[in-house]
């Protein structure tokens, strides 16, 4: 198994020669993995991983059903030997003023559309969740006036653990606590296990806001190359974890923001058992699990025993960022979360607690999240078609598993910058896929926020989109 | 001036060896201050200040428009030589259980009376606050759903920052940043002006909070005595900070908590000054300041023009503890509180904030706060009337400036402690003093709530734990 760990780069390095070289043309077929394997000595696994690194690398394509093809234009001046995507480097994360700028763009429009990733007003219940909110100050009101369980209000904190029954391994009651959101989560589990100057293992792309969370507490990043069908690359992410640098790792593995993947089963197991081995915290982000498609994806924290998961999410992406709800699982790390919550926000609101407690309750979130799931998938399938039509040819996208983005990769290394501003002036805020990296990665790659429904208003917003991508270099 | 910092000391300490040796017996009226200055050729200033301390470490007492009278009862075993109360050594904060189980105290009592320092809810204008709550939604809805600006919703910090147009440095709108109670924004300040390991100055006694917060964040306390009616000993803080040691100071000068005290704007303005000419940031809670009984008084940062204040409060006391909604103003720290405030709970809820934007402009707070502030310093009297009937003699108390504690000294240096279990047994909570230090100082005072109004059931708890106190020792 040490052997594979690096055969797999090995492999992909001698094809992308042979690429190069014209052993293989362009918009050739491949030839199989089984095929690849038995011509190269190697198990069926390796070549498979290869080819996943030479799609990454921006070698091949590949087509469902179909097989591997050599894409008609390859990346420029790659460096020879064998390397991994991204160098094992951990480094400082220092957001220009530039990068913050395509996060809060100044902009005279007054309407921005697609823009940061949330799912319109629009498609929630929020009729009823303020009927909930005006009915519990009614009953409620003692409740409401004073500070609440130091953990939450039992009567959430019972529900939350009620939705985890189907796990492999449960979420107790106690092991709760509630947040004023996902982010508050994760920067308390942050600082629960990980000290300034410590490195932190992140997806690359991952959320930019993560990255900003991790330069503001001076932490070091380690980047670990992640597929956009996958998740993050388990390979790399043991060797880094073997070389003892890594004190904590932050994933998504259920409709990742931006991209869309949901992990499978056994890779969630197989990521859990990493961190169980090498003791390193696992802080999964998990705000857009229950945007999943296909409904019930579990987490990795239902397979985490031993306590090596930190989880955290919230329902700002499925209900209402304005509630300022979210809660954390903190395995082992539990005391510590508390302790560092008590001497912050000591409480989160009851008011939001109690209005949650009676929406899932009643069983009216599992009903909404039916509906959503299957809104936001038809309005990314919607977009994903006005983005084939309008976009320059070659352009690259796929269907996502979940949320509401959409991840594309402009053609010939094309720089999503220089389409941000002409984007922007037309009312159209992109986020260019430096974003979600710290070092100039992915910027080929551009976001799209498809949360809304494609009304007319932003069917042309899109297709205009396309044509200021198409006029590009 | 150099010179008089250790001369009130000397002084201090050569009356209290004449005291010990009878040259002034127990009972007996020392002579006028005018007199002791001319005696040892000190300033009136500095004559103050040693009666100040003298009587803090427990040789006399001071009755008002009468003079300094010996105790009967003296110190036992005090060191002699000249020893500031406290050494200034920063120690670790370490918070045995026994100091959390006096906190939260696990009882069987189904009601517990006295407890945490809160104004009861009767007080509290709930149902007009409810009937808001309810409008806002109704009216509002988009605003609620959404994230709320950063820095705080517009409406309620304009209105904030009016209420500051009567300082001498105004608070600007744009240094003021909402937060999620007053503790997040102490949390926040801490964070901002220090690291682990760094000193931060306290008073002492101070709200135990704040010790518990230095504790989880690994900062090293320094504590500095502080007076029942002055407030923070300025030239013992002047001397920590000239010896270069000190990060921050934590300061209350409005109703501290527990010794209710409202500094002179003179001493407001000396503190504002040190902390100017040794740069050291004063991390000001104001969190009891609007129960002021005398009205509108200014708090530290009402005199901050340099931006070395860093301003923290919340509607907790004299509101809703469970809106959860408090601010910081920052002075020169702003920025980077906002960077720690956008990684963590990224907004405060925007409900609890239009609530109260409305609640401010309708003018129906400051109506609330007069008849508030009359309520509890009715209710502490009354407390105080019955606290002088019950407790033993000998029995230390004043009347204090503001808030709803009443912070007693039991005779002959008894241990608040050992009244804490009996006193829990009868469904009486009680804070020790020693809780609200880092060493096992204030051993013998005690504080008790009086927030609630003076009903029969709270009177007979309160002649109770007279009784229990006269049965000690």
């Amino acid at each position: 198994m040490a052997q594979d760990l690096f055969l797999y780069e090995t492999l992909c390095e001698q094809l992308a020669v042979r690429i190069r070289g014209g052993g293989f043309a362009p918009g050739e077929r491949l030839p199989s993995v089984r095929a690849l394997s038995k011509a190269f000595g190697v198990s069926i696994n390796t070549t498979v991983q290869s080819l996943r690194k030479l799609e990454l690398d921006g070698y091949i394509e590949v087509r469902e059903r179909s097989g591997a093809y050599v894409r008609e234009r390859l990346p420029a001046n790659e460096s020879t030997g064998v390397v991994s995507h991204f160098p094992l480097l951990p480094v400082e994360v220092s957001l220009s003023e530039d990068i913050l700028r395509y996060m809060e763009p100044h902009t005279s429009e007054q309407t921005l559309h697609l823009g940061i990733a949330l799912p319109d007003a629009s498609l929630m219940p929020v009729d009823r969740l303020m009927r909930l909110w005006r009915d519990s100050s009614r009953r409620q009101a003692r409740v409401l006036w004073d500070y609440s369980h130091p953990n939450g209000l039992p009567r959430l904190t019972r529900q939350l653990s009620q939705r985890s029954i189907g796990y492999p391994s449960a979420i107790q009651e106690q092991d709760i606590l509630v947040t004023n959101g996902c982010m508050e989560a994760m920067e308390l589990a942050l600082r629960a296990v990980s000290r300034p100057g410590d490195v932190v293992a992140v997806e690359s792309p991952t959320y930019y806001g993560t990255l900003l969370a991790l330069g503001v507490l001076n932490r070091r990043v380690l980047e670990i190359s992640t597929h956009h069908r996958d998740g993050i690359c388990l390979y790399t992410l043991e060797q880094a974890f073997r070389r003892g640098q890594v004190k904590a790792c932050i994933v998504s593995c259920n409709a990742q923001n931006p991209l869309g993947f949901v992990m499978s089963p056994e890779r969630k197991q197989r990521l859990v058992e990493l961190a169980v081995r090498y003791q390193v915290p696992l802080i999964e982000n998990d705000i857009w699990g229950d945007t999943a498609y296909a409904g019930e994806a579990l987490p990795a924290k239902a397979f985490d025993q031993q306590g090596m998961v930190i989880y955290c999410t919230s329902f700002s992406k499925t209900l209402m960022p304005g509630l300022r709800l979210g809660w954390v699982a903190g395995g082992r790390f539990h005391d510590r979360l508390r302790e560092l919550k008590q001497i912050s926000s000591i409480t989160t609101a009851a008011a939001p607690q109690l209005v949650m407690a009676r929406f899932l309750e009643s069983g009216a979130y599992a009903q909404h999240l039916i509906q959503l799931r299957g809104q936001l998938q038809q309005q990314a399938l919607d977009a994903l078609a006005l983005v084939r039509q309008s976009f320059p040819s070659g352009t690259w996208v796929q269907p996502p598993e979940g949320g509401c983005v959409l991840w594309l990769r402009l053609p010939e290394r094309r720089d999503s910058r220089d389409l941000f501003q002409q984007a922007l002036n037309d009312g159209i805020h992109i986020f260019p896929g430096s974003v979600f990296s710290v070092g100039p990665r992915h910027f080929d790659f551009l976001r799209i926020n498809v949360g809304s429904p494609l009304t007319l208003q932003v069917r042309e917003k899109l297709l205009r989109l396309g044509e200021l991508a198409t006029g590009l270099g």
